[in-house]
């Protein structure tokens, strides 16, 4: 019988496709609240806090508004009295639950922000804070490990992404475009995020639920590892912080989720080849090749590198690959989560633990233990 | 023979006292450069994030502001055009030569930001880039593991706090005073950074370094340590990620550096008898109940438990703790690193590592590898 995990990591495609249908119709709603505001503060914590990270990107590099994460102990803490007047503050908990976050976008409102909350629970405290709730339709989660209430709320972020890039919100920098400082072409500065591009994400999720069984044999070779590294960079390296808390959260496996950037800063040093790395690429974008030189240093300091995603040739620079999504790299994340998920799934099954209810996590999770 | 770390960890208090003593008369220049902003964005990686992480707190916390990370790969990678005006963008790298770094801030100026550079190398391009430099008197640092580098940087950020919360400039929250939500009272509510109590952080930092003897007998019993968790929350947050950060380029061991709430969502699951933590917190302050309850919960679950800091209570939860100082919450990360220095420095040697050259790390960071 399948774990309940397997079969809601199943339930991703429909959970998205539900969520999109809900969710794109208040694109305009969305963009209306936003209008007052320049920049996005996401509040959050764990694999919601992984998805803000990857809405920080979406935010930044699609739509042209600063994004940034907050503090949740400044506000709850501390009560720093700040001005945040001109801050959409975007809350984001599946369960609406945890007090700590409805305490912070409390305060933020408080402090002058317009306030919106992403959760899969109607009547949440978190929604009765909020000027307006993005309510995932994940549907009931009974694993304990979020996958389709993660997943949605990327759709959330997608869904505030093209809000904040609709026709008519303001957005763009003062002057960049008229000095670039050599830095070069890129493909993304503020292309925004399109409803139609979005209605092809359930689809790449589904397909890859193909890779089962690689994840399984994937998990086979690291049933016995005592600690791995987990690296992506730029819209990938949220999902690297997800699979990294998934390794921690399900499985017991004290896994470093970094950057890209951070990890060639120092820690590469914990490298080794007592030491896995485990690298998430998106089949295209700016990271690609760097992520694919990565593979090629790390396994000349003899670490057996496994990738998630990329190229052909990112593959060929790992020991072994799972293939990734044909989604372009601002959309990747929908995806590529998810071979991570089987793989979290099984190893936690190879290691004998029952990957429904692993210890020491809750599905409404309070700070104050 | 000492190492050159063993020598530089000693050379903070000086390092400190000539910091300040140059920094502090800029009070009044950076306060008119800020009047114009409102928020602060930090820009920074590897040892200068975690100064940064600090400088986030303090001028959130106690000057009232808020502050934020900025990720570079959305300036570098994709050169999104973002509206920075009103955003006093903080650089802090102790070469000043990092690329990436460089070019985040220039991204930053074109955007419409007033930049301030913090570094320890004076006519480096990062200071080439900024509107103010705020140098720091590190003097010449030949160990490869940043020390003194690190705590002069976090001088820095307090010269900043103060500055920001220097009389005339615009501080304090739109309303959170008036409706406090049932949050209960706080000794830290836009307080400022004080000059006086700046003077006595080099003598706290000195008191530290009679740690060393206990610093090394810890070091003892995690020779054979395969991981470890590193807590902290609040100020000492950054002091948690910063011994993270050392421990895994110096010492090669993968430390996990979690906030107390990351840590409790979840990942408290990898703690275990064989998976030690330590954790830091300062002597006073809303967080250290609760880091106390955290030592209980997880020597509740076979953890062997270090700390760092605190007060008696938190000693009495751990198997063993190195002191802290007697300095305010706000103030103590100057200190509280201290005793982590001197135990990296000690685990690298008891490893039978060169803790002056770590391999994996260069003392000019560059992203691209």
């Amino acid at each position: 019988m399948p774990s309940r995990m397997q079969v809601e990591i199943a339930e991703q495609p429909d959970a998205l496709r539900r969520t999109f249908e809900a969710l794109l119709p208040r694109v305009g709603e969305l963009a209306a609240l936003a209008r007052d505001t320049r920049q996005v503060l996401f509040i959050a914590r764990g694999s919601s806090d992984n998805a803000a990270v990857y809405g920080q990107y979406l935010c930044s590099v699609r739509a042209g508004r600063l994004a940034t994460m907050a503090s949740p102990s400044v506000a709850t803490a501390y009560r720093a009295g700040l001005d945040l007047r001109g801050v959409l503050a975007v809350a984001v908990s599946q369960s609406g639950a945890t007090e700590e976050i409805v305490a912070t976008l409390d305060w933020a409102r408080d402090c002058g922000a317009r306030c919106v909350a992403v959760t899969n629970a109607p009547d949440s405290p978190l929604a009765g804070v909020a000027d307006a709730t993005l309510l995932t339709q994940a549907g009931t989660e009974l694993a304990v490990p979020a996958t389709k209430t993660y997943t949605t709320e990327l759709a959330a972020m997608a869904v505030l992404a093209a809000a904040l890039s609709a026709p008519g919100s303001p957005r763009g920098g003062v002057g960049h475009q008229g000095r670039d400082g050599g830095m070069g072409p890129s493909g993304s500065r503020g292309d925004g995020v399109g409803v139609e591009e979005l209605q092809r994400v359930p689809e790449a999720v589904a397909a890859m639920l193909e890779v089962a069984p690689a994840a399984e044999a994937l998990a086979g070779r690291l049933t016995e590892v005592e600690t791995l590294v987990v690296s992506g960079r730029g819209f990938a390296y949220s999902t690297a912080l997800e699979l990294a808390l998934k390794l921690k959260e399900t499985c017991y496996l004290p896994a470093v989720g970094l950057s890209y950037a951070d990890l060639v800063h120092g820690p590469i040093a914990i490298v080794d080849a007592g030491t896995p790395a485990l690298l998430v690429a998106a089949g295209d974008g700016p990271m690609l090749p760097e992520m694919t030189r990565l593979a090629a240093t790390l396994a000349g300091r003899g670490a057996p590198v496994y990738g998630i995603g990329g190229d052909h040739g990112f593959a060929a620079a790992c020991r072994a690959a799972l293939p990734g999504p044909a989604l372009p790299e601002h959309l990747a994340p929908f995806a590529l989560i998810v071979p991570g998920q089987l793989l979290t799934e099984a190893l936690a099954r190879a290691k004998g633990i029952d990957p429904d209810a692993p210890r020491g996590l809750h599905k409404v999770t309070q700070t104050d233990t």
